[in-house]
């Protein structure tokens, strides 16, 4: 099924003069969530339909990358192309300031990541998935034991070296745009697919993925200079350090299981729409990272 | 609110009025499962809605025991009482049929327990829950590493063990009353709340809960002497043994999470029914492992 990654619309699979005249229209109504998601991933022309199908037919055209590299491509011309994210610039050498939004704001990002996962071991019925799922949730909420503590506990480690407190961590809400992104992910984990709710979270491990320069990132997520050093505390090398190596098998892993099962299940298209709507919302959660460190940033 | 526990049919909380005229219409059409529902639970005798209203409300009456104690003691009466259910009986000094019919039955009700707990984590807001839950996934299907391996592959070793492999196992569908008993579950997960999905779980654990002759359970779950000497396998000992040790705290811990919430949550009476709802799958359940085992007895 071919569907709007912005509104979901569907329309039969490879139907791109459906999705073209759909775009076209609303493009007309001057839809501001439409207009802005042609500007960022199309073309910033005025186009006519027919012009329109065919890029959005080349824009969704998988097979010189398979559908792994695709999410790849998409996701570094998004956050790692020439002018990258801003979050991402801002955690290169990041302030303190920066920092303390990172932590309060991802706090609740973990907890909707465990909830997404848990969906998918919820819903699938292949058992690699299952453990596959149940390790990346020990991983990033539960730990291992002492020695090993999950994500979620690091973070929160990050933010008490950074002068807060734990309660107070856990005590402030999220941000409108932090939730806002929290309830679509939440919205696809609860009725779609696993495999759909697998690709919108996932790849955005790629996010802290290392490798990705490799793959064609102008930068990476931090200066790897900052793990030595003291430029940041300790507790802020540990999280940082941790995701930077979890994360690389975390993202490359969960993309094998996608592209196995979205060939054997015959949903790439659901699979590539579902996956563009998830980094639209990284995309502002990522912004209200930043947000929430301004307010930091006179102390 | 207050549920039937036979077919869901809803009132309003505490309207065991309501609740007995809607067992008295459907005994009248002589409904067989509200008529069984009646007859192991509450009474044998033709009863007017009167007498049935002001025995529906003893039994449900949990105030005396607490809503823990109430579930032990439904769970007792229905599994462990003067006549304890047939399972447990052939499961003292247990045939090789009867283990065998355990394992391939039991490997499709793990599967399905691993994706209740799994919507437990999805929908709860509840850090202690899922931390639960994540522990008990890991325990009974995940495992903690080679030294410690799931229950799910102690399982699968105690199969193997009485000469059937693995592949075969995994291969054989499960009898259409476990599949039954499994739609309901994974109905409840899908639809009711979490923590009526922790009441149609956890107190199952019940089952193997060695202290449970404490609280007045006619035999154990086994004769614990079958775990020294050689009547049944080693592969055999150590499964049954993972689960009397384990299912002691899973169950006691869970039921103390279910009594803290359903009082925070204001929701005993939902609980109550899922509860009986799926004790009932239950029953059903451990027939269709005697059932299984019945096609070994010649061998």
């Amino acid at each position: 099924m071919t569907k709007c990654a912005v509104c979901g619309a569907a329309f039969h699979a490879g139907d791109y003069e459906s999705l073209s005249r759909h775009f076209c229209g609303l493009a007309e109504k001057s839809d501001p969530g439409h207009v802005m998601w042609l500007n960022k991933n199309v073309t910033k022309k005025k186009t006519d339909v027919i012009e329109l199908q065919r890029l959005l037919q080349v824009y969704f055209d998988f097979r010189p990358f398979g559908i792994k590299g695709w999410m790849k491509k998409r996701f570094i011309d998004r956050f790692y192309g020439e002018s990258p994210h801003p979050f991402v610039l801002a955690l290169q050498h990041p302030s303190k300031a920066t920092l303390l939004g990172y932590v309060i704001e991802h706090q609740h990002f973990l907890r909707q990541w465990t909830r997404s996962c848990a969906y998918i071991i919820a819903k699938t019925d292949k058992v690699d998935v299952t453990l596959y799922e149940l390790d990346n949730i020990n991983t990033e909420f539960g730990g291992y034991g002492p020695d090993k503590p999950s994500h979620y506990e690091l973070l929160l480690r990050m933010g008490e070296s950074l002068g807060m407190g734990r309660e107070k961590i856990l005590a402030t809400p999220p941000l409108p745009d932090t939730q806002s992104a929290i309830t679509t992910w939440n919205e696809i984990a609860e009725k779609e697919h696993w495999l759909e709710t697998m690709a919108a979270m996932h790849p955005l491990e790629l996010i802290a993925n290392k490798n990705l320069r490799l793959d064609g990132a102008s930068v990476s997520y931090f200066d790897p200079l900052i793990l030595q050093g003291n430029e940041v505390t300790d507790a802020t090398k540990n999280f940082l350090r941790e995701g930077y190596e979890a994360d690389v098998e975390h993202s490359e892993v969960a993309m094998d299981l996608i592209s196995k099962y979205s060939a054997e299940l015959g949903t790439v298209e659901g699979v590539q729409a579902t996956f563009l709507m998830s980094i639209d919302a990284f995309d502002r959660y990522l912004m209200a990272r930043l947000e929430r460190g301004k307010e930091f940033e006179s102390s």
